[in-house]
């Protein structure tokens, strides 16, 4: 007891209150405390996003790099305004209107730039979650193409008609990646009532089975059978799995090997038809 | 009283407030307590949320259990943070500033980030609700397809034509399951207004009898009648249910039959037909 | 007055404020007024909730007994945390802090949970005034089916085609109830411009009879009249009232009859007529 | 000045605060005025809103009246409520705990309930300004159909084909009423270019004119003229003022009577006419 | 220095602070100045809104002054229930946690009440702005109609067809007006390729003079000239300007005298016409 | 020093506070202060907003100056309101539950008038940005005319048809002017695939080049070549730069142009070709 | 400990309080520290925005330069603004109504300016990010131009038809750049089911090699395949990669050559074709 005594003559005045020299040591402490808590809490956040696999490329890792500094040198900010607020308390400033005064511009700033913030939170799980990368073929909303970049705040789209579409992160919700895993190539065609359904259907086989050991297609093009009864014709599917961005080559070839083998075969694509019946006018 | 008044002596001061030394004792207690609530309270989470039937997969299981630890670190974190501002405030530090200051800054954040807090709390509920698991074939909004991964915050959906659909979970307010219970197969055949339609129907009830043995029919094919009087043709139609995912095959099947049927038996699917009446121009 | 001295000395120390037994008394008191408050607003909760009518089905009954022990615990606990906090306050505790810091945490997190608490509110709301219960045929939004289960946080609804719509209570706005009272039958048939309109009326009046003893139908059919002058047919309107979700049984039926009974009289459903006038190109 | 110092004298302990029988005195005072404000306050909504002639039918009167019990009960519960606040404050019980406590679960309420006191508004203002009443034939959003209950909180609406639209009346903006004042019935008919435009305004000028005293009439149909000139016929509308609910009917008679008249006439209602050029394929 | 200090001996207690006597005095001080504040406030409401040019009917200006006692009483009650906490406060009763109370439950239905809010400022906009007054044809949103009612909180507008769509202000955005000025007749007249493009023109200038006298007409009919080159007609158009309401009717008899005018002139308005290519089927 | 301590004598009472005298004396001073502070604040604002070179126009310099005096008396009062809050603060009023009555009801109103704030800052931005002024021919959202007032709150416009569109300036977002700079006129002409494409294109540039010298084109018809394989026509379109308004009278000239020239070389305007293939009904 | 006393008596009265000379100079200290924080802050700024590469044209550097100087200028009033409010707090003046009265206010604004300051943050980032430069052909929703202008607030497009769009930046999320790298030309023809495909696809390369050494192509037109089996053409694409906004020339040029080739080479270019099947009306 004796001892805090003393430490108590030295920092605090005759009315027991702590003195100048005091808050001058207690200011230090506060400001190494934040030091302090600001090289532990690097250290957690290195650890925590770092460590991830999503880091398989370099890019994405530079990229993750530059977000894990900005977020440190947030939290670093935070923590000296937080004892620089306090010290100043101890002098006997009036923090509470600092505070306030900042509230308010914070909250105004805050309305504004709601989707700012909202862009880069989503900008990072986008990355982290690793949605899509540099290349991907994706949709997102009603614009489709490749990835040509993912930023922090928006992601660059590069059209098959060579259009840029710029998309801010915060706005994307659902993503539709079609470079994951084999693509559905499908054709539709339609045959003649008055053909011979067994017919057709050994013959699309036919050509089913040609293309089933073409390298683009992962799982050989399969008739599925009659898809509708349309009103001048009967609908026929067939399917086919490929590797991404060539399900379209594969739906072209597909469609040209069919009109062939139609025509040598005699089956017939039938234009629309109709019955006209005769009447007189009354 | 006396043994009351020993104790102050101890822990407080001349002016009776609490001393250096009581104000230490007072934060151990408060740490200790912070200790023994976190411990009664992860008990209650385990037994609330772990005690559930949808905990048949493993898979899920472990889900729940990453998320149950979240919660928990969450509730350690916010009570140890509790006890360190009571702490603090004892020993005169102006922990009000420092609340303010967390507070505007909670609340710029908040405004971002509230679509991920709902991602994960929908996700919670998507799992605990089991409202489809991995394998699934569901529809969530304007996507369909069979779920491959149910994440707390996303959900990814593997499309029919490759495609994968990459969802937030709190984006998702309506899902349809599409393989729990039978699902329906419908078909719809349009006859001519010339056909006799008892005729019509004796010959649909015979393919339907046909397909009822089916392995795939539940629920062998009903032929409802006649669902509308169109301008070219009588439309009958014909349901049937079916296990899951093996719809559309029944309804392929069901088409060929019909086809072939009504070919055998004479019976018209009829084009359009068109009255044109001669006129002179005027 | 002497009264009230004593008892103030014994719990108050010499400065005039409560001391430590004296605060320790009026803890137990808080506590125990808890208690009481507790027992009261149960028996309100259960007197205002439990005597309604919409209690016919057990099930339902299940339900909301579930539901007033959810509120009835939730009113516990806020109690329970007032009491705490009142007490801790006595004894000196900054509670200022605990009050803020679980402010923060709870705005942070109404915002990402305001869905949830919509939901249960909604849920709460559809049970109490009977909006629909199990097995009802409803339209929520665009989706409809049969209503498999209604829960606090979400409805599940059977479609016709077997899939399975989870909907959240929240996101209910209008419900279409479609097994409350009678449904309407509704055929519309077309007939020639050249047919006798007094002629075609008798005979839909004629088959209208017919179908005035079906068990299915509440009020018999009738037939409203010349509802559209078409491009190239009258149209006429029949309607019937017939008991809950047989109106496609009495509308297939009420076709097919007409059909027949035309073919019989000689009336035609016209096909599309065009006239075309001859011309000779310029 | 001597008469205060005596009260003071009774109510006031040494220091010249109140004390304990002064703020019992204070507590009873404080609840008295309660009362009689409370008196005052059901005095002035008795007056504001039981005086209104939209009290005609005597079911309105009993729903207006179970809801002006239902706000004298808020009214009295806040009173109460504040009432109780400040006493418990005299006595030194920290109250803006309670109170904090209080905001932050109101929040969390009202967040999720604010569509639920909108309903309570809109309901209340539904009927205080007499939209509709039961029976009415209305339009809300894309439902319409006879009004069956006008709720608190929702309305129920029985649709032409016998469904029951249950609408929240916090969603109800714009209301269509088709059951105050007459109704239009307007039937729009096409005669052949070829046809003598003054013949035929004079045959649907006889037909309205035999119309003008069918009761279900208020202002006799008019032949409005030529309202397009279509791309094979002109077509002319007819209009008519009828009782509510009886356009439909009255527009079917038009229909059915211009079409005799025509017959008779020899006017065609003429089908859709093209010219077909002949010419040789290149 | 000496007066003030004989007031203060009167209205002060011996430590200085203002007596019991004082404090009545004080707040009889407070009721008198809300009482001339009130009179002052009532004056310059008055001058600014009553002397205005819109009141030019007695209907707006009755509506009006309603309006304006509204606001006077709002005021009215809200710095008496000022007055009332200042002189509570100076009592000693804690008006912190009153106005905390209302506070909460202010919030509560400013969050469910904010529609009828923004209904009356709207209508209140409208009303001074002069945007549409009872009698004119408008249109808002996708209703259109006379105005019948144009309250404080709703408009009431009768539809051509006799329907009364009843609008809550707030929801009004964008209005239409159709009576403010003349309006614009516009009639589209379709003739074939084959005829002579400037007699068609000049008799369609022909008939547009005719009708240059019309009284409905303000600005006589003028042929703009080809609109269009359509699939099988060549489009010209004629616009005049005519007295609201009645664009209608100079449609119509514009229509009329053009039909009458070509048939005289031997010009044809053209059926749809398509070349008919003669083929074998291969 | 001993100045300080005389003046502080006069305006201090024994106890060291700012006595009665004191009080008054700095109140007028704070009101001495805010009269200053108000003349300077009115001399920014109006070198920030009159020195502009938007005020070309007379009329649109009134309204900058009306809003400038909105503005000023808003400042004027505002900091009235906060002198006489510190005065009675000085005599010991409690204001602190003056501002919160005050912001209780700030809150409700904001809630319910931010569009009325909303109107007015739009509108204030496109006057300052000049974005349209009277007479302008602009399309805003879905309504385009001339417009005809543009005032604080909304803008007047009048359609074509003669209707006048009243739009609030909050509602605003993306403006169309279509008066700013040339405007193109675009005329789209089918031609037959059997016509010599050439010799049309020389017939087009030769229409083109007529127009040339017309006034209203600013820049000369450009026959931009085929724009489109149709399915029976080839489509070639012209385009020009007219001034503005002026644009569908150029097209008007051109397509009458077009037409009698075409008719002079013998090039065919085709109507729909339909290729019918014979055959026989099976 | 001497000096700080001696220190401690100059500026403090006998009550240890700090006194007005004292007040003085801590205020003169607080407005030199808010001048040296400006000096640093506008440093900061000016290091972070202006080196960067985005500054490439002049007219942007300018642009920057303006915003930077107003964020400079906001920074230094919020810093004078709460030196103000500290020094005027010391001298005793109630600094929390003076804030309270702001924030009311500077809430009220906010709601209804947030749009404001969404639009400048979100041109800052257009800007920065360097989304579109003036001259780009740009899509924003569903406007599509030449950038005009691009601004703090909004952004001025020209359309092609001469129509000027300002659209405020805050709206805009998706930009769709359509001048940044090669676009694509597309040109979509169809063939007769009876030409032979391999001479089809023959004669469209010869067309795409002749056009492989336009300077407008950047990738040689290459012809994709069959890209559609339609109902009476099969559907061939060819597509090129050109220079920026010569895109549609390309295509023009495309579809002019590919016409004149087929001509020479007797491939048809089908009409619709249709089968009639004869028939007798029963």
């Amino acid at each position: 007891m004796a001892r805090i005594s003393i430490i108590n003559n030295i920092f605090k005045d005759d009315l027991g209150n702590i003195n100048f020299l005091g808050k001058i040591g207690i200011s230090i402490l506060i400001f190494l405390s934040v030091y302090f808590i600001t090289k532990i809490v690097n250290k957690v956040i290195d650890k925590t996003i770092l460590n991830r696999k999503s880091l398989s490329t370099i890019e994405s890792t530079n990229r993750i790099i530059t977000m894990t500094q900005t977020i440190k040198r947030i939290v670093k900010y935070v923590l000296l305004f937080f004892a620089l607020v306090i010290s100043l308390d101890m002098f006997g400033v009036n923090t509470a209107s600092l505070i306030a005064t900042l509230g308010i511009g914070g909250f105004a700033l805050t309305f504004g730039a709601q989707s700012l913030v909202k862009d880069m939170i989503t900008g990072f799980f986008i990355l982290i979650e690793n949605q899509y990368s540099v290349g991907d073929y994706v949709q997102i909303g009603s614009k489709e193409g490749i990835v040509e970049e993912l930023g922090i705040r928006i992601t660059k789209i590069r059209d098959f008609t060579g259009e840029l579409h710029i998309i801010p992160n915060g706005s994307i919700t659902e993503v539709t990646n079609k470079t994951r895993g084999g693509m559905r190539a499908l054709v539709k065609v339609g045959v003649s009532y008055e053909d011979d359904l067994d017919h057709v259907l050994s013959v699309l086989n036919k050509v089913a089975d040609e293309l089933k050991n073409d390298e683009k297609v992962i799982e050989g093009p399969t008739v599925l059978g009659v898809t509708q009864l349309g009103s001048y014709s009967v609908e026929i599917s067939i399917v086919a799995k490929t590797i991404p961005m060539e399900q379209w080559a594969v739906e072209r070839n597909l469609r040209k090997r069919i009109k062939e083998e139609f025509e040598k075969e005699g089956i017939e694509i039938p234009y629309q038809k109709i019955v006209v019946l005769g009447g007189e006018k009354s």
